[in-house]
Order: structure tokens, then C-alpha cells, then sequence
């Protein structure tokens, strides 16, 4: 309690007493994230206004030994950035450091600090006719840094890439508190190792980024949203090859609904009408939009042609207007609410190459009707990049303590498929602590051994997110 | 001797006789890039079959400290891949790892040996409706493994990225000999550090990549060409900001030509007409494409319109044939033979944000003419990325003798302007042996240290293309 004293002291002189939450009633809302999960109790949380004080906290908190832990919007999936429940951590709140550093129109770029909100800097971007790509349900709460350190996907993957492929120039706190400054807004740059990437997806391990510069993209003006419907998802994949052609690349989203995601979200959303005149086994949602003087409409009549011709397309529907649109794209909105509704259920994040998606589907619904007949599968998703949300809903009569055993179980059933077709058990979320133990599971030696080493050369102490990712060297 | 003959014993042990060279003739090619540069005399040059050898090699070269070069096509412009002239290396080609290992259309995927030579991955891409993307003067000799290593630009840049951004998976020989085996052919895929990232770009530095997984795109099905011209660099960096909107996107290409290049393009190449009535002081060679039914006449027409109306186009011709297309192109290769005939002159290959071009051109050609009054500025390039080739030639008169030191000067000069304004001294080319002096003249001290410390994790004893991007520790 006393240590705990002189650090909260240290800290206030280095941040002032705004910069520091002691209280309990302060520090609840830095324990819980989204879901509602709740981590252990900090030691404080700080908020720093400026990489500089950043870079203060971080030098000492190495010096002093005290372990921390970055956080952004509090809108991860995997507990990365929520305080351990055993060792109580420093929380470091990138709340306060939300201006936008720079707009650079001409050059599609904008240099920000970490801790601004994505939705405000898709505002920033659009008030100079210009874009920046990424989309996720948590865009009005989740902050760049956080996207960044995620390597966060979403909606738009499929045209504009991962978080990644959106940073030009990165900011970091190393965990001795040297400033790595790599901030130059260069679209092209092969001057040695690329260090920035070490940092992009390593969930706050490695360092703290407090600023970045992303790469932004000429505002879409026209947006077409079509659905439609196949037998299979056979039909599916191959209608996703000739989406691609037909619409020239400019596709930014190819989502696959099955029926009864479909009838679950009409049962959340009574206002939602079965879109087609009748009842297809598997749906896709796609999206096309462009920044010019593009025939958008000619390039779907051209797919829904050749998608007929070909056998692919069995009915399907261009929304004619912006509301039709909005009401295709509820459809997925209202799927999630209704599956929310059904009460505990396995949520995964699942890829495979596309190639294999078909297989893969019908081996791991085989295997799950195996151990659960009762069981319901859920699969739908970013298909055109492979990515599943490959859910189970466990029977309806089950006990409420009998689920989470019999998911944990499927879980392990479905991920051995997911290795044995070469795949990956976290597309999109990150490790974090939720899924390390299914992560460490495949992990080959080589590569343990290689993230090891980059965790030691960069953190030999294990301050940063200790136990993020990988273990802490103790356990 | 009797150290290098065991050493070629045992070489011979692990590949058969045909998988060593050790004869002078028989080594000449691999000390000779295609500037005609020569390098030292390597030990020997093995040439594995598979990477199970290659990882042999290594081992081997691990075990008994023996340094050693991978080699791809010999098209390097930075000699990252030249045998050392001061210490023997071991070169080990990657030439009879030739292999299209799987090529899934269906999953936009191609997974091959690292020694395929680029162009032939383009030609099996396409023979399944595909594209890859990566294009550059050397493709018909350059190997994907050295356009990994060196993380390789080119002409698509602008559209589809860097190499970096072309690859899925990855398989490397790391110094000890141990295969990181990380060839899943998945679009997304957080699952911990991404590793791969280091391996790109590192110029065989940190390991051999013996295996990849690249990304293909649909096959574009029509294409056009257009040559624009403007008053000045400002007015073709709008023009570029606007065509991106008019285009949607669909820009592969837009490579700005001062009026001197394409006269000294017109010297070159007799045949070449000046493409427009008059003369205007600057042109962009512009090139769109698209895989299914766009416009692209619209999307370029819209762009003349808009362009000539906001003052920024002067005159324009958009190539109504294939042949006037070519004739187009042809421009940009009768000037670098122009260039070449010249004699020994100053190429580089610098990046600055796009919207301090102008500035920069400006501030940079005063520099010069201030040192050089007699000597000609040549600055041409991806003025979309950001990326120019700002090359130099002495004064005509200049004795032989006197062009190496004069021409060393000016690149200090220059590099420094490129300095002051957040540039990049190598957008493409990397840095080698070459750029290293001018690369660690302004690498800040974090860098440097992460560098350092990344290069000692993989390979602490400095026996994979020591020298290169860094200097040896004992230099």
C-alpha cells in the first residue's frame, strides 16, 4: 500500500492529479469492456495528454518495475486490454490524446494521435471529400490506437485490406520509454527493417503507439447494395470470383447469410420481410461503391447475368434506393440481435483459405451434430475474405451451467478442424488472454521461440501487457 | 584452402556435385549484377533443389561460421545480393527452386518456390484468369524470393502496393537453419506477431525466404492509356488527386515526364512523335484498367473535362488503339535509354509526402543549379506514390574523372533537402551496400537500436548477407 502510494505520488507529479484516477467509483468503468466483463482492480489509471508524458509513465514504470497495460475504447474481444485479475497492473488510458495532428488532402494522408476516435477521424477525412476505410460496429467508441494494435478488419477488408494496409507512419512508446518516431507520411519507403509492423497487431506487447499516420482513399459517391441467393455455398464462392470481375474490384463487402440466420433476424426485427419471393438455403449481402462516374448498375445486371447463365444465382434483389438498402443491411444488424437473444452461445472468428470454405463447412457442421445434435450452427460472414463467424447456439433446453462446458468443448472440436484445413482461429480479434490457450495449442516451435525472443529484445521485463499473447516467461 | 576444400566436401555431401560451383567460370555470372558491377569472389555458389537443403546449407554455414549471400536474379540496384569484395561469402541461389507449388484460382492464391522468376508467376496467374499484380523493368529475369526480400515497387504500386502487400504466407530458412513454415493461404489471420512482416524487405538479412503465398486479383480485360499535360508539378498533383475520384480507383498507373525527358526520350528513339501539337513544360502518362464492364472512356473523359475546366490541364490525348498506347509507353523507355546514353550520371529513388513534391522539386533544382550551374536535372517518376527518380547529369564537358566526385556531392546535397522535408532516400530499391553511409547518416538512435537488436536475435553471429542495410558490429 505504501508502494502503491509513492507510485500514485510519482505519477501526479508527472501528470498532475487529473491525469491520475485513484478512486474505485473512477475506476470502474477501465475495468469492463463492452461485454460487460469485468478485469481486476487497477493500481490507477493514467491519462496522459501527450506522447511525452507517455514516454515519462512508460520510463517509469520500467525503472520501478510496475506492470501496464494500454487502453483504448474498451471495444476488444479478447480481454487484451482489460486489467489482470492477479497482478494488479497501471492502466494507461490513450483517452486524452485525441487530436488530430495533420490532414493532408493531396497527399491521402492523416497524422493522428492514438487516442482519437475512429468515427471522428472518418468525419475528419470526409470533410475534405476524401476516406478512410476502415468500418466496425465499435467505430463510434474504439480509438485508431486500439485499431491499430488489433490490426482491426471489419466491413471493408475485402477492398481496402486490414488496419495494416492503412498505416503509412506509426508513434510508439517503447517499454524503456524511448520514442520510436516513424511519423513520415511516405506512401513508399524501403529504408531497412520496417520496424512499424512489429507493432501493428501486437496488441500493446511491444509498445504503446501513440500516434499514426493512415492512408486515406477519394470518398465513394455512388454505393450499390444488392442480395442475393444461392443453393450452396459452392454457388456462393463462385458468384464471390465473378463479383469480383464483374464489378471491376470496386466490391467492399460480400457477406453470407444462411436461411435461418436470415429467419432469426426477422424474428428480432418483426418490420424485416423476407426480401425475396421465396426461400433460398444461403444469401449474400454485397456492397459496391465507387468515387466516380462508374455504371455500378451495369456492372451487377452484368454479375446477376452471368451468375443466372452460369447456374449460379438462383433469385436477387439491387436495392433501388437508399432506404431499401438500409433495410438489406438490417438484415445483418437484426441476425446479431437475434442471436444475442438466444442467451449464451459460441462466438468464433474463424478463416480458411476460400477454396476450402465449402468442405470445411460441411465437415465442422458434420462434427458438431456429431457430439451436439441439438446444437445449432450459425456460419455467415466476411466470406470474400475467407472470414466465418462460425457460431454455435447450444440447445434451447439446456441449463445455463451446463453451457459453457459443452461450448468449450465444441470449441475444441471445430478448431482442430479449423488447423487440419489450414486455417486460423482468430481472423480478425486478436489473441489477447481468451484465445491463447486454443493459440498456443498450434503454434509451431519456431515460431514461439521467434515471438519469444521479439517479446524479450523489447520488453525483457515483461511490463507491456504482460500475458497478452504469449505467457508470461513465469508461467 | 584446406579449410574451403573441406567446406566444399561437405557441401557436396548435402546437394550432389551439380548442386555446387566452385569453378571461376562457372562462378562469373554470380558476382555480376545487371549493371555489369562485379563483386567479389564467393567460396563457392551452392544451388539447392528444395528447401530442406536450403536448411541444410545453413545449418551447416551456422555451425562452422561461414557468411553466406542468397541470390535471386541478379536485378538488385543497391548490390544487397553481390558477393562481398573483403571477406569470402558462400552465394547460395535459389535458381533450381523453381516450382509453382499450388495455384487456387478460387482463393485468389498462388503459392510457389522463391526462385520463380516473376514473370513466369504473372503468365500461370493469367492462365487461370488471374493477375499478379507485381510489375517492373526486371520481371523477366528478377525471382519472387528477391522481389520479397527487397520488398519490390514498380509500376502497379499505386493500385495494388507494395510487394509486402502481395503476400499471404511466407516460408523462410532462418540462420540456424530452422524453417519458419508460415505458407497458410488466408486473407486475414491474427494470430500473434505476424511475422512474415520481418522478413520483407529485410534483403536476406534475417533469412531466406524459400516460399510464399502470394495474393492474385481478377485478370483486367481492357485497359487505357492517356497522356495529359500541364503547366507545371502542382497542376499534376491535382490532376492526380482528381483522377483518382474520376477513375474510381482504377488507376494503375500515373508517371509524371518533364518536357526535357521526352526530349531526350525523342533523341533516343527517332521513331517517337511529340505526342501533342505543342510543347507544354510537364506530361503525366496515365493508365487505367479494369476486369469487367466499366467505362473507362466515361471515367477519362470526366477527368479531361473536369481538369481542363479547373485550369489544371492543358492539352490531352487518350491512346484510341493498343499500338498508340505502346506508342505512349514507349516514351518512358526511349528516356531511360536517353538517360543512359548521357553517360555516368546520378540516379536516385527518393519518396516525399505527395503534397510537398513541388516544394521539394523546386528547393532541390535551386540546390543543384547553386553547386552545378551546368548540370541537368532529370526528375521523373511514380509521382502518384510519391516516389521520383530525381536524377542528375554532369555538365556534358565534364572529364570521367571528375563525374564520380562531383556526383557524389550533389547527393549529399539532395539527400539532405529530402531529409528536411520527411522524405525517403530509397522508396524502392532498399538499401544494400550502396545507400547504407547515406541511410545511417539520419537513422535515429531508437531505430538503430531496434535494427541492431532484431538483426542479433536472428542471426547473432552476423553469417546471413552481413553488411547489408547494417554494417557488421565489429565495423
Amino acid at each position: 500500500m505504501s508502494n502503491d502510494n509513492a507510485l500514485i505520488g510519482e505519477l501526479e507529479k508527472l501528470l498532475g492529479a487529473r491525469g491520475v484516477l485513484t478512486q474505485e467509483d473512477d475506476l470502474a468503468r477501465y475495468r469492463t469492456d463492452w461485454t460487460g466483463r469485468c478485469g481486476g482492480m487497477p493500481l490507477a489509471v493514467v491519462r496522459p495528454e501527450n506522447t511525452a508524458q507517455v514516454a515519462d509513465i512508460v520510463a517509469y514504470c520500467h525503472r520501478h518495475d510496475v506492470p501496464l497495460v494500454p487502453q483504448g475504447g474498451h471495444s476488444g474481444l479478447v480481454c487484451g486490454a482489460m486489467p489482470d485479475e492477479e497482478r494488479a497492473e497501471l492502466v494507461l488510458s490513450l483517452e486524452r490524446m485525441n487530436q488530430v495532428r495533420e490532414l493532408d488532402p493531396l497527399n491521402f494522408s492523416l497524422s493522428v494521435d492514438a487516442g482519437c476516435v475512429l468515427q471522428t477521424l472518418k468525419e475528419v477525412a470526409e470533410e475534405a471529400d476524401c476516406y478512410f476505410p476502415l468500418a466496425l460496429g465499435a467505430q463510434g467508441s474504439c480509438q485508431i490506437g486500439g485499431n491499430i494494435s488489433t490490426n482491426a478488419g471489419g466491413i471493408n477488408v475485402l477492398r481496402y485490406g486490414m488496419t495494416r494496409q492503412l498505416v503509412l507512419g506509426l508513434e510508439v512508446v517503447m517499454p524503456d520509454g524511448r520514442i520510436l518516431s516513424h511519423m513520415r507520411a511516405l506512401h513508399k519507403n524501403n529504408t531497412g527493417y520496417d520496424l512499424k509492423q512489429l507493432f501493428i497487431g501486437a496488441e500493446g506487447t511491444l509498445g504503446i503507439v501513440t500516434g499514426a499516420v493512415l492512408k486515406l482513399f477519394p470518398k465513394p459517391q455512388v454505393t450499390r447494395t444488392a442480395l442475393l441467393a444461392c443453393a450452396d455455398i459452392d454457388a456462393v464462392l463462385a458468384l464471390y470470383a465473378l463479383a469480383r470481375r464483374c464489378c471491376c474490384d470496386l466490391l467492399t463487402a460480400f457477406e453470407l447469410i444462411p436461411r435461418h440466420c436470415l429467419e432469426l433476424a426477422m424474428q428480432a426485427a418483426p418490420e424485416l420481410r423476407d426480401p425475396l419471393d421465396s426461400a433460398h438455403p444461403t444469401y449474400v449481402l454485397m456492397e459496391v461503391a465507387a468515387s466516380g462516374p462508374a455504371d455500378l448498375d451495369a456492372m451487377i445486371e452484368a454479375l446477376f447475368e452471368q451468375g443466372s447463365e452460369a447456374g449460379l444465382l438462383a433469385d436477387g434483389v439491387l436495392a433501388s434506393s437508399e432506404a431499401q438498402a438500409q433495410q438489406l443491411w438490417l438484415i445483418r444488424e437484426a441476425m446479431l440481435e437475434g442471436q444475442r437473444q438466444t442467451g449464451e452461445h459460441l462466438r468464433t472468428d474463424i478463416s480458411l483459405p476460400i477454396s476450402s470454405l465449402s468442405l470445411f463447412h460441411a465437415q465442422a457442421c458434420h462434427a458438431i451434430a456429431e457430439a451436439c445434435p441439438e446444437a445449432t450452427v450459425i456460419a455467415y460472414g466476411h466470406i470474400g475474405d475467407g472470414n466465418l463467424h462460425f457460431n454455435i447456439l447450444p440447445p434451447a433446453t439446456l441449463a445455463e451451467a451446463e453451457r459453457p462446458p459443452l461450448l468449450h468443448d465444441l470449441e475444441l472440436r471445430l478448431f482442430e478442424i479449423v488447423e487440419a484445413f489450414d486455417g486460423s482461429i482468430s481472423a480478425e480479434h486478436g489473441i489477447g488472454r481468451l484465445k491463447q490457450a486454443a493459440f498456443l495449442d498450434t503454434l509451431p516451435g519456431p515460431e514461439y521461440d521467434l515471438m519469444r525472443g521479439i517479446k524479450h529484445l523489447l520488453d525483457p521485463r515483461e511490463l507491456l501487457s504482460p500475458g497478452r499473447i504469449l505467457p508470461t516467461s513465469g508461467e
